[in-house]
């Protein structure tokens, strides 16, 4: 499980039936303070998370398919919770209240 | 789950009796912006896609397999669905209408 | 499995049975003289680990869901337990009873 | 799924019932033009590869294990086929035939 | 699976049943002549491997659960076995009996 801060969405007519009318979400995985951190990942949103939420995220397709209650969803990536707080060294390196939501698009 | 471009094809006279007949692409991640990032992979098409598509790829062997209607099947890498819009911090990243179709051979 | 130091924690209203009442700790890979190497996960407390510990990290899926009791649950990263002591090329590298604890918040 | 070059062996007295008379090959991850990328990986040959041929190799445990037809093998890397041809934005990039097979030991 | 060398051990009070009594070795991956490549890996010995040894290693969890005779042993990094050649290109790399064991503690 890591860190990953939502940067976007994908669409795409995906042709298989547990993933429609899923959000695709764009996932940047991020360290504790907020640099980004390995390759995007595409994930799908169980938490009611958007664009500019900081995210902890399940990357086993196992665990993903538990919480999409299907044993055969064809899925690996899945955002389990938006965070509140990440304290890093006894220090608050974020903090959901204070992040500063990224401008919608238009 | 990542995304990635078609960037070619593979031929092998793979002796796995599931993997007959399938179409073996040359997977290129790509970063929301279309920069390369990672390692080439070698996917399964399942979403009728061609070269100079981008696509979500699904790299987990349950969930491949689940894909393929074999749960014996000897596959790791699908693609799941041909992208039509990569929105990242509210811009568009990319428009599959206006995507480049790499030329074809000869 | 590898080596990480436990930095921090995490808090996030994650919405998955299996995780509630769970400490989500902030995990940074070490070599074996505790240089950073590789992303920070975040992975559940099997083992009674705090910040400032070198524990050893499961990194998967089915072996999680063991050490929780619940074929069910979600979760991929597990601290399995606190190091006591890491020997590499003859040379004590890490003594837990010499190492210095993080100063808490505050 | 990856390409990869077969660049030597390894011997082993592996003590696994299912690994016995089994050649261990060692395989170089290659771009499609034939670039190192990635760590060496050991893998079972499945399909008759030897040293200089360019394979497509799995990389994960439930589908190697269907391959070697024993639900408990102890394996995740097996070699599937000997490619033919590698094709990138239409230029042939491998062909079988003329690739230069490496020298014989002595 | 890939080549590593053992460089040493860890020592934690592993609160799990089936990892009470196994040694813990430090694994360091290796190319085939001897560079080291990758994260240091924490792993059980089932091959009486010791430091200096250059080794197998299986790093997938439900393998590594049929090795150990357990199907819910919470395990990933396995030691197959003890290397006595690595070949590549037609060049003896390593050979077991000439390789230097480390030097022990004291």
């Amino acid at each position: 499980m890591f860190l990953a801060d939502v940067i976007g969405t994908v669409v795409s007519p995906v042709q298989i039936p547990e993933l429609e009318g899923q959000t695709l979400l764009l996932l940047r995985p991020v360290t504790p303070d907020g640099h980004a951190t390995g390759r995007t990942r595409i994930g799908i949103d169980k938490a009611g998370a958007g664009e500019g939420d900081r995210v902890i995220v399940l990357d086993e397709g196992n665990g993903g398919r538990q919480i999409l209650g299907d044993p055969r969803a064809a899925v690996k990536t899945v955002v389990l919770g938006v965070v509140d707080y990440v304290e890093e060294n006894g220090k608050l390196q974020y903090d959901h209240r204070n992040s500063a939501k990224l401008a919608p698009l238009g």
